[in-house]
């Protein structure tokens, strides 16, 4: 398989601003990837932490629009894709690539449990098929713990001898650092390329062989986890390793996708950044004020961001 | 809150027929609802055994008004509305209301997991509120095996204290008998009906002043469910109920959707019906000879399907 271009490094699944009204701000939006852009972060729109479940295919498709009228360049999206519906799959893959955004992240059927490997099969097979473009290449999205239907190393081989030039590679949010092992020792030699699910495993997985790391917190701590994606054979790696692991705990300490927001709202001056869709809730004012306590502490910034 | 024509008795989650091309089976779906209803079925469609969480909104829209064309009563409909996404959940149920169909199912978001009842109430709150029609009638779908997404007591009650026109019951397919026992105790005797999530605890749930069922088998077993039903008082309600249990045990010896797609092809003599969608699979055709003599052996039959 061709190498180049191929994704590689931080992305951030990027989180999606909302108006007060729960429509998507596309404004918030495309200034906000401009930002992680230009921080050398690439863009996983649509991911779980976008809040990508709770929009439908149409408001997706027209954030995307929203991007490349904006100016951003396809080589950068790796947006989300997988749906519960097979149909709504199809048609959310089929824009991005017509689109010309050819790297998509896909979860996979994510409503019925203990599904077969043979069922996800099919559905990859049948998404795949249907969307039937060349250029298309799928990393597919293991995210157990939230999706509660993992993607395991069978169904991966049988994907890659099935699809050997459209399945690319895997963003591994399982949280269980022997099951990327094990991805990184069984596919990655074979061109499948490993992203760890966040900064965390973001050393090991670069040690490993992987090409980088797709992390919610890429959203707010983009700069430190690109100069250990860049440094990573530096003496000082395992120290950045653990200033990164040092930032994330503070966001862990709360809950995630509104906990993000809240920052950007505080370093932005722009407390409606905090919106979020339910079933997620914003954080309460005693909370930003305990996150931007917290963030203080550690010495967090957001150059670019600060207002 | 007035009673009349409020929907009791037997419902049934009512299987999408596909062709083999995946796409939805119209003339299937309208022949198979209009058995249902003959047998006094109420449909319940678009439920988890439909397969609704594989089919877009614009599929769902198109199947309901298949049946409303086809002169299906919308008094006997309970179309399941809710999605994964806020402003999915919203199009589905406000399409459904306009039709003239003002009870519907509705599942909780079902993607991020660990929300709070705060987040789980903003939701049905923001669905009521947008659809905003006086008519609507929401029977909340309490399906923790397979949502992962439970709807709890205490939610329940601040829903029934915030909307109570509104929240009009629920389906609780939880399994757990004392969580229905709880509901019936604490929030029938406000005319919050309780509905089994199967035929397993219909005689209970009858017993402790529930309405009724919401269940699988009544795709393929509507007679014998009703009759329970209709004779729960009857002296011999408890030998019908485990008749009822033995001929669920055939289907739950297989992966219950696709049991009944082709318990239906084979009453029918049409394999077709067999067809899923991924990521569900077909029985092989040996299950399907297995099911069919397992169903023989129980003395099965399907009147009026039969060929």
């Amino acid at each position: 398989m061709n190498t180049e271009n191929r994704p590689c490094g931080v992305y951030s699944p990027v989180v999606t601003p909302f108006k007060k009204n729960l429509q998507p701000d596309h404004e918030r939006y495309v200034r906000h990837c401009r930002w992680l852009i230009g921080q050398d972060v690439g863009l996983a729109v649509f991911g779980t932490n976008s809040e990508a479940n709770s929009m439908s295919v149409d408001e997706k498709k027209v954030l995307l629009d929203t991007l490349l009228e904006a100016g951003i360049p396809t080589t950068r999206l790796m947006p989300g894709t997988g749906c519960a519906a097979l149909t709504d799959s199809v048609e959310l893959t089929r824009h991005a690539v017509a689109r010309g955004c050819h790297n998509v992240l896909m979860l996979p059927p994510f409503y019925y449990k203990g599904v077969s490997d043979e069922g996800l099969f099919r559905s990859f097979s049948e998404i795949i098929q249907r969307v039937g473009a060349a250029e298309l290449r799928v990393y597919v999205y293991h995210i157990p713990p939230v999706s509660q239907v993992p993607i395991s190393l069978a169904l991966i081989e049988r994907l890659l001898k099935a699809y050997p030039d459209v399945i690319a590679g895997v963003k591994d949010s399982s949280g269980n650092w022997s099951n990327t092992q094990a991805m990184l020792e069984r596919f990655q030699p074979q061109g499948f390329d490993v992203f760890a699910g966040s900064e965390t495993f973001l050393l090991a997985t670069l040690r490993g062989g992987g090409v980088g790391c797709i992390t919610a917190t890429g959203n707010v701590n983009p700069g430190p986890i690109v100069q250990l994606y860049r440094n990573w054979r530096a003496a000082d790696a395992d120290e950045r390793q653990r200033a990164l692991d040092a930032t994330r705990a503070v966001f862990a300490k709360f809950s995630m996708i509104p906990a993000l927001k809240a920052a950007i709202g505080i370093y932005a001056k722009d407390p409606e950044w905090g919106t979020v869709r339910p079933p997620l809730v914003d954080l309460t004012p005693a909370e930003c004020a305990a996150l931007a306590a917290s963030l203080h502490d550690v010495g967090f910034t957001m150059p670019g961001i600060e207002r």
